[in-house]
């Protein structure tokens, strides 16, 4: 509390020197009037919307959806942002934290004319109005929330607990780009957010742009009261403290003191941002740099009804939504309504045609200054191809099938370091994981960059800078979120992580899947971007020493549930193959790409040719493999994922050295869609090219990489379904060996074979005696670990036709 | 940096004021390096113990799994609580946050004797340390994580960010226990860890216990420093003072400096916490109480080997898995691990029999005192059943199937209330969830209890009070986090959720379920536990206002890749069901039940007694519906969920009408798992009488309520799956009316209809005419919607056997 006077002094002192002169006041006052009348507008009005008949049921919507409680302070806020970009010719996007902002920000954007710009059958006139307000929440309309659909966005906020991570990820590389990102005090409660801040130690001064946080505590969320409002004012500042930023209070409810008030804090908060590039750009950046940031403490529902059948109403949770509700039932409402809506004056705001006069009009930035066109929010705009090098040129060589041994993204880092090389000029590529960049084999990039570090160096660091491209943070929610905020401002990106714990993001990624099957199908004007790209590595079979908390491969079962349009699923059983697969993502557009592919030194089947035909086609016969030539084989041995593959390839062995007669042929699977029909999945076969690989008749082992059920229900219509038999992991593992991992789950070599053997007809005595055999090699596999910790050498040393079991 | 002096003098009046004398302090240190020596030994040593021979390869471990950088600390702390357990008598449980802190968790149950009592084939000698060697990280042997199977965990750690949330959890309602909680600076970055500091605004000092934080900074993660470690001290007190804590820093690498600063440290917190439940037990709980907490800043790796090959190991990442690797290769790191392991003076430690001296043995607490024996980690000891009113007295009258509407969840309210009334004196059931407890219309639960809030509350305030058991954070991660540590710890609970937005715990589930599965198969000295129950509301289908971003059907999905011992899938079709569904799940065991139910106003079928009966089935035709009495049907016409159930039922009604010679079955689904195989789940149906329901040639048509596929991948070994047809989200949607929902997925009456049309035989010339007027339906209802913004009159008024479309 001693420290009150003295922030009342700052305040004071704040005020005193507001840029506002009288005249400017009343019109940004005015704008927000305007901007705060059309937000009540498509909440509530499907007609008369500059009310110029008294207002009856007849104007009113028979539904009323929508969030008044948020949009006054949205509203404040982006009138203050546009003077400020015209006084400081900024070049600023808006990032919507809260929920259903949606009636705000396409207040503002119509207001500013970039709405009409790409939506011109809603112009800038009545009739534009009226179209304005009845498509809002309406059927056929438009989103309650800064969805795709809204211009300037990106950043939905319909799911909450993003905002600052996407608005982090937009400035990073774009050094003249700031990001004002407001955060509602609901959305601040959030895990994602509540870390999201820590991402000013990741923001380098000199070379990307700024976010200017602004915390808007009105209080409320749904039916209760936010945390962050309801604990101290010094504990809150100390918060924001502790989390590296210099906190500007703007409080109050009284517009007339509340103008000056933001307008000062924002020319200060503007200069703040300027001093601190300006010397990191001429002087080098010094570690932790406190960033400006604004709390901004305004009523829920500013404005709205003070009071709704007795009970508080501004300020209070009841604005959340809808204030004024049965309005049939209820007249007085009806009147309040009116009453609500003519006290911003809309006849000083609006001419007789419905379009804002233009002393106000004048308020606005121009072109794509507006933040409704800046291009930014739009990244397809400024979208450049990723300058690749030929990925042919890492290929491991291969002098037979699983001669050689590699570890797959060890490969891959070699290329992502020169993609990251030959694009270090253009600064438009980053890769983001959770501390496991290393891990995952991909130090390579660290020959040519480093890793994002802005807090304190010691001298024992090692590839921390402040210019490093590569991201990391214990946090998969702000890599997935940064990454997003990269890729929908225009630039490209990887996001390695360990399988199991990409679940941490699903919600994150059932959003941007929702953005993109959106943008790519319904919305023309936004440009396509780069694909959001998955490396998931320390897969599911290779947790020696993790064991069963870091087994999940379901990533993909969540994946495929999204609109076939956008989600692309890859399992390279090898390095060349994992190139190949890495090259095609890092050109493709509007995608997920998830590609799963192992860390472990691991037998490589292809040479580069090969593996780029085998790519191409997503599935293929592996005829070296196989021995049904010219004929119809008696069983079909299918593979996705590396250990799947290694599993069956030694499977395969096994028969053919002792079942020679039995044709095999061997199927792998790299790109997952190829198995479900084409109709559901571009990628899908033909029923007629399925049925010619996978037969009509002929039983099929399938070892799959992750959940076995998934492989059925792609395959369900198949002609052969009914003969597919899939191993893959059905949950059973701990720390044990990498060949205890596939024992436990029914896919090791003995278990495919066994299923070989149980499902070919007429297989005669030798059969029999395999079958002994191969329940002899699995006890004798569990003394061996049991006793020496390791799988073994039989396993491990293994070798594709060298042996034969 | 003002402060500094100020600090240092305070810390040095705590380590002056130190109730070590020398020769506990001598003691105490003992005890740690007994503790590390047994933790080195688990990484590294298979055979020679007490290093009685020189050491050998043959005494090392093959494959060296583990990570020693944070189990020093981990350690420290163990001993330095149990002095604190002693010198208080306190009860206490450890939550380990740092991953893989199983050695020294495992360690240290050892020394005290709660792991030989529970694991009595490794005892307290020579024997038993070997076998607690060799057993860690080795196949058949245990995790290196604090997984289920080390006594008094209820945080793994595997996957990081929940240790706070679970810590929180436990002591809810539990006075008398203490959660220390080893917060590590990895888990630190994570979005749920970074917000649920923010739990101490839900802690009432009066009638729960409390949550000790232990932020553990040893600087390093995998292979980069730490956010917290490399932020000023001083934002770094800001940020926890900011959270609302009152941090005390126990910082420093020598351990006779440390001893004395963290026992003195220790005993001033506690003593702290006592006099903050001293005052709100006798004067009633005041708001924001600031809990103390500790800053525990040690080197990474402490105590192990300092350099490396030439290169910085203690105090540096290189010591966060295992320091010394290669040990064949390089005869020097042999020799460095005994030096190492020798350094800790086994000798004084331990007798010749390998059992830990009795001057130390009496440093740790006796009986349940013991952190390892806490019953409270091992909540299914102190489980007392839930006192649940007869659902039955809650039913809806039903006069007819559909002639009632009624919003199930608000029934379910009612309930809810009884069931916190009834045990309310136990303290021992809360309903968690992310600020729509009302919104989801359970608001009935606040006529006998309100929302935990221990921040400032307003006059205006409704429903909030410090001993509130309605628990709402706009978390769901905290939620889940807080749910699960009150289960873990003997007591039961709901979650309720929007259904879209549980995604964001799927990874938080799959380590529940996770945990489940290991507790209930392996390891029979953990007692069963109350079932984690999820109440899915606002779910796909009525997300009017909302739009498509709230629309996520997918969790089901998620959830049924986990072991089919643990988990339950309820799609209640209304409110008699829903009741039935609840009282089950409320009274079940180590399951995770999801029950997805609808809050909006809905028709209802089931009087009580056929709901019971039907929900104890799971699954059944339900013969008011049909027409097939008697004799085969032409069509099976089968539904799950309540949505699915209305159209299925409106579908029907339009046959009945307009083809009363077809024979139609209906068959509705509430526990989704009998579809599945008996083999596969346990409630799944036997082929006979899946064949007897659905028949073995049929067309069946399916609407489901979330991804149709879904149904497909449970039922693909069905006989009549060839003629399984289904409807279900297919990821089309927005702000729409709730029967546009329907029509855009092509599950609405009128597409069920056409499909029954398309698959059923012979149906003449009125089939033709039905499906022209089926098609004038469709674009009927998109004209109304757009002219009216509502369902037309049609649908909305649509009572079964009431019209006939």
């Amino acid at each position: 509390m001693a420290q009150r006077p003295q922030t009342e002094h700052a305040k004071r002192r704040i005020e005193e020197a507001s840029p506002l002169a009288a005249d400017e006041l009343r019109n940004i006052d005015a704008y927000w009037r305007a901007a705060n009348y059309l937000s009540v507008g498509q909440i509530y009005l499907q007609d008369n919307p500059l009310l110029t008949e008294p207002l009856t049921l007849e104007h009113v919507k028979a539904r009323l959806l929508g969030h008044w409680g948020t949009t006054p302070g949205l509203n404040f806020i982006y009138a203050h942002l546009n003077r400020v970009i015209k006084a400081h010719d900024l070049n600023m996007i808006y990032v919507t934290g809260p929920g259903h902002g949606a009636p705000g920000l396409v207040a503002n954007t119509w207001l500013e004319g970039s709405y009409t710009e790409v939506y011109p059958n809603v112009p800038q006139n009545a009739a534009g109005m009226q179209r304005l307000f009845k498509q809002f929440s309406f059927p056929g309309g438009i989103p309650s929330h800064v969805a795709p659909e809204t211009p300037g966005s990106i950043n939905e906020g319909g799911e909450l607990g993003y905002a600052l991570a996407h608005a982090y990820g937009a400035v990073f590389d774009n050094p003249d780009l700031i990001a004002a990102c407001v955060v509602g005090d609901g959305e601040a409660e959030t895990g994602p957010l509540a870390t999201a801040w820590h991402s000013n130690k990741f923001l380098n001064p000199a070379c990307d742009g700024a976010v200017l946080p602004i915390l808007h505590l009105n209080g409320y969320k749904i039916a209760n009261p936010t945390v962050l409002a309801r604990i101290s004012r010094e504990d809150l500042k100390n918060l924001l403290v502790g989390y590296g930023y210099h906190p500007y209070v703007v409080e109050g409810d009284k517009p007339e003191q509340m103008h000056p008030l933001m307008a000062a804090t924002l020319d200060q908060v503007v200069a703040e941002i300027q001093t601190i590039q300006h010397a990191a750009r001429s002087q080098g950046a010094t570690p932790c740099t406190r960033w400006p940031m604004i709390v901004l403490r305004t009523p829920k529902g500013w404005t709205g009804p003070k009071e709704v059948d007795g009970k508080k109403t501004e300020g209070y949770w009841r604005s959340h939504q809808v204030p004024l509700a049965q309005l049939a039932d209820k007249p007085e409402h009806l009147r309040l309504l009116e009453e609500w809506m003519k006290s911003y004056r809309p006849e000083e705001l609006f001419d007789g045609q419905g379009t804002l006069r233009p002393e106000l009009a004048a308020l606005a930035p121009q072109g794509e200054r507006r933040m409704g066109a800046n291009p930014h929010a739009n990244g397809g705009l400024l979208l450049k191809d990723l300058r690749l090098p030929e990925f042919r040129d890492y290929a491991i060589s291969i002098t037979g099938p699983g001669a050689e041994l590699a570890e797959a993204t060890r490969v891959m880092g070699g290329y992502l370091r020169d993609v990251m090389k030959l694009n270090m000029d253009n600064r438009n590529f980053r890769v983001m994981g959770p501390d496991e960049t290393s891990s995952n084999r991909l130090d390579a990039l660290f020959e040519v960059t480093d890793r994002t570090w802005m807090a304190k160096t010691l001298p024992e660091d090692e590839h921390l800078a402040p210019d490093g491209r590569v991201m990391e943070i214990l946090s998969e929610h702000t890599c997935q979120g940064w990454l997003e905020g990269y890729l929908l401002t225009g630039r490209h990106g990887l996001f390695s992580c360990y399988e199991a714990f990409i679940h941490i993001v699903d919600s994150m990624f059932n959003q941007h899947a929702k953005w993109l099957k959106v943008t790519g199908k319904e919305i023309p004007w936004r440009r396509p971007i780069a694909s959001l790209n998955y490396l998931l590595t320390s897969h599911v079979w290779r947790q020696d020493h993790n064991g069963f908390s870091h087994q999940d491969p379901g990533f993909i079962d969540h994946v495929v549930n999204k609109k076939a349009d956008v989600i692309r699923v890859y399992l390279p059983p090898d390095a060349n193959t994992l190139l190949c697969v890495t090259d095609h993502c890092l050109r493709s557009r509007n995608f997920i790409n998830v590609i799963v592919a192992g860390k472990q030194f691991q037998p490589q089947w292809l040479a580069m040719d090969a593996a780029v035909k085998h790519c191409a086609a997503g599935i293929g016969i592996w005829r070296w493999a196989s021995n049904d030539q010219g004929s119809e084989p008696d069983v079909v041995m299918a593979c996705a994922g590396d250990v799947p593959t290694l599993e069956t390839l030694a499977a395969v062995d096994i028969l053919r050295h002792h079942l020679p007669e039995l044709k095999v042929r061997v199927i792998n699977v790299v790109d997952l869609m190829t198995l479900q029909d084409k109709e559901e999945h571009p990628h899908g076969l033909s029923h007629k090219d399925f049925d010619t690989l996978f037969t009509t008749n002929k039983p099929i082992i399938f070892a799959y990489h992750g959940y076995p059920w998934l492989i059925h229900r792609l395959t369900y219509r198949r002609t052969n379904h009914k003969n597919l038999h899939v191993r893959g992991y059905k949950e059973e593992g701990t720390t044990t060996t990498p060949f205890d991992m596939v024992v436990l789950n029914d896919m090791d070599r003995f278990d495919l074979v066994a299923d070989v053997i149980d499902r070919v007809p007429k297989l005669g005595s030798t059969a029999a005696y395999l079958k002994q055999w191969l329940r002899d090699k699995h006890i004798e596999h569990k003394q061996y670990i049991t006793q020496h910790g390791v799988d073994m050498p039989e396993v491990t040393q293994w070798q594709w036709g060298k042996s034969g079991g």
